[in-house]
């Protein structure tokens, strides 16, 4: 059976190639704020949009309306990012994995990095939150756990911790090998390892790191 | 007196409004591999360049050297990535500050999050580091401590924790008031504050926020 999957589109950068992930037919779509407009202008119909529409304006929100979009008007003051409202109303569709896409690249790296942190409000969430962008595909892994890394269009695998601390790290299928290492935050060393066999593998005992795949 | 401040030219993107900020005169310049090309096709000469010259060529190491540029030839392989080790010679030179330009908008995003992990590094240092790009200046914020937030260029003030929570903040001449409050990591709250008065502060007790200037 395949994996049930909601997308959250937000305002940053989306590569075509990104939005080729959507099935339209099966995948279930939120939209943030402007990214509402990347979607349309691909010919995707989101289910819901959120935004205090700050950027793409009233007179969009109108038009959402007269197309039969639903959208849910948010405060532009209010706790939380239009992103992560959207990533709620995602995991009310009890997804399986939870896709960003224009989560990085705009011109606020503030928004960039408030959307990383959504991977591990999705993680305390028990579901799997995934960003993809251009060259990059994005994950959080957290231990006790583990992550396959299937032979992709991505040549770079590099861990940065998340927590003080990611211990008990062993790799497998990798150039260069961890085992049970601890990998501390604000090092670089985790940065630019590369799979040598069909598959690798990540494993971490304890702690956060974020699993980046990447190509130049 | 003003700040000794070291600059390390790393090999993402680069604006000249960033470049404007070195003054060749008084401050020290250490370039990361592909950061060299950004300051000499800038006219400034770098004190020092280091990197395993994988992405600028051999060719290019022969010609700094024959020009009297100093030249520090790194192992591909190695336990850090360029960018620390030109933030580790920077640190050599006894700044007040080390400025990194260059550290974000590469293709490759797991460098651009070992950059911003270089700025607790440079902390634990006790060092202020700093980070700019384009529409985004950065620093670490570590408790207890403050920050100034000038008059600038920049909106939005945004804090995102870096320790699973930052605790005791207060905002003084900011729009939505924090009160001896925490952030927790993943969440959104700490996003688009915005100056009001001529001159913010942000107070830290306890924890460790990335404090992030940006505009659109």
């Amino acid at each position: 059976m395949s994996k049930r999957t909601a997308f959250v589109v937000a305002g940053g950068d989306v590569d075509a190639e990104d939005l080729a992930l959507i099935d339209p037919e099966r995948d279930w779509v939120v939209a943030a704020d402007g990214g509402a407009l990347t979607l349309l202008d691909a010919g995707i119909i989101p289910h819901l949009v959120v935004g205090d529409f700050d950027t793409v304006g009233e007179h969009f929100a109108a038009q959402l309306a007269a197309r039969g979009i639903p959208i849910r008007k948010l405060p532009a003051a209010k706790a939380e990012t239009d992103t992560h409202y959207a990533a709620r109303e995602a995991l009310r569709q009890n997804p399986d994995e939870v896709i960003i896409l224009g989560a990085l690249g705009g011109s606020r790296f503030d928004h960039t990095l408030a959307n990383l942190g959504l991977l591990e409000w999705l993680d305390e969430q028990g579901v799997q939150g995934i960003l993809y962008h251009r060259s990059n595909r994005i994950r959080l892994v957290s231990g006790p756990g583990e992550a396959v890394l299937a032979e992709s269009k991505f040549s770079f695998v590099s861990l940065i911790p998340v927590t003080a601390a990611a211990e008990g790290i062993t790799t497998v299928g990798m150039l260069y090998p961890l085992r049970g290492e601890t990998l501390l935050r604000g090092m670089t060393r985790g940065i630019s390892n590369e799979i040598v066999g069909r598959e690798g593998k990540i494993i971490i005992e304890k702690g956060k790191c974020l699993l980046v795949e990447s190509r130049d």
